[in-house]
């Protein structure tokens, strides 16, 4: 006998195929839904439907928005001499989030990653490459994709990409997160920390 | 300037609105879902819709069920004199899931909670009441609601009105989890299990 009816089971299939929801989540997801007011369950699902529907890609920045071009491509007071490169849509509110940054965004939707058979064209490179050569008052490119193989592979392939044309492409540094102790950071950390380290006195910075 | 687009915004609300997810949770599901197929996405909202629609409670042990009365009310193997009484549908399956509990269920839908103003009546322990005098042949009522200050006020309150009946009302056993080290269980179920002792020589069981 299964455990749960037909439907019941579906639900927590469809749940747990969600990130970082696993089968106990989706138990719980589950009755949760089914235990909603009929006006709570009509509110998730349209929201899920109408964030699809009315959610597009700005042509610009290739960024998730309801209006194209985006409110950050589409703002006059944003630095469009400098374009940051993320991998997600989340990426741009972290940095957003941090009030720091000051340029215009593009968003990769994924990174360059033989493992998962995701080529340059999965991702908006070729978009980029595109609006370069369109917006020639760009004169920086900074490549904030994450610290990982695929994430440096992008880098690099950007780097050779664009670098020839004169635009700078630089790389957001690497090291040891602030407020850290030396003794928990992991060893690869520890070694770009010290390859990247730099002078208080003396020299120049020593990349 | 918001950091998400209405729509995006509305989503992320409902998303986080679920029990166990949080802020930042419900963003990396936003984007999940928006990065969706459109068939993905209309199987999520669908199964929802569909596990909503096609969900009752079985009227006899009030679980939810595709069909009524639910399958292991129907089930002839179970031994009918025996009816377990639980707090959620999910309690239900733990047990399923073990395989060694072969009686019937009663799914409470809650526990009696002055503090969230869930009263004996929030609960289905007036359709029990009912069930219980409809079955004269049920001789026990193991009640399995969950080891909280509500579960143990919720099995006071059901052994004084299922006891005068001659029903057995009994509770499941509270100590030490099997395989747990004493040095790190609390205070609360080391006095219960200490309480609720067992003979292994000399005298009978000490409740």
């Amino acid at each position: 006998m299964a455990r749960y009816s037909p439907s019941i089971q579906n639900l927590i299939a469809q749940l747990s195929s969600l990130p970082g929801i696993g089968g106990k989540s989706a138990q719980r997801l589950a009755f949760h839904i089914l235990a909603m007011d009929d006006k709570d369950a009509e509110a998730l699902t349209s929201a899920i439907t109408a964030a699809r529907q009315s959610t597009k890609r700005c042509t610009c920045c290739q960024n998730f928005t309801d209006s194209d071009p985006c409110p950050i491509c589409s703002d006059p007071l944003r630095d469009k001499t400098t374009i940051l490169v993320v991998e997600s849509p989340r990426d741009v509110s972290t940095f957003e989030r941090a009030h720091e940054y000051k340029g215009l965004y593009h968003v990769l939707h994924g990174v360059f990653n033989p493992m998962k058979s995701m080529s340059i064209s999965d991702t908006t490179i070729p978009d980029l490459i595109k609006r370069l050569a369109d917006h020639p008052e760009v004169t920086e490119v900074i490549v904030a994709t994450n610290q990982t193989a695929e994430g440096n592979a992008t880098a690099l392939y950007l780097s050779r990409m664009v670098g020839p044309s004169g635009i700078k492409v630089s790389r957001l540094a690497s090291g040891l997160p602030m407020g850290s102790d030396i003794e928990y950071a992991d060893d690869l950390t520890l070694l770009s920390a010290l390859k990247g380290r730099v002078m208080l006195s003396g020299e120049n910075n020593e990349a």
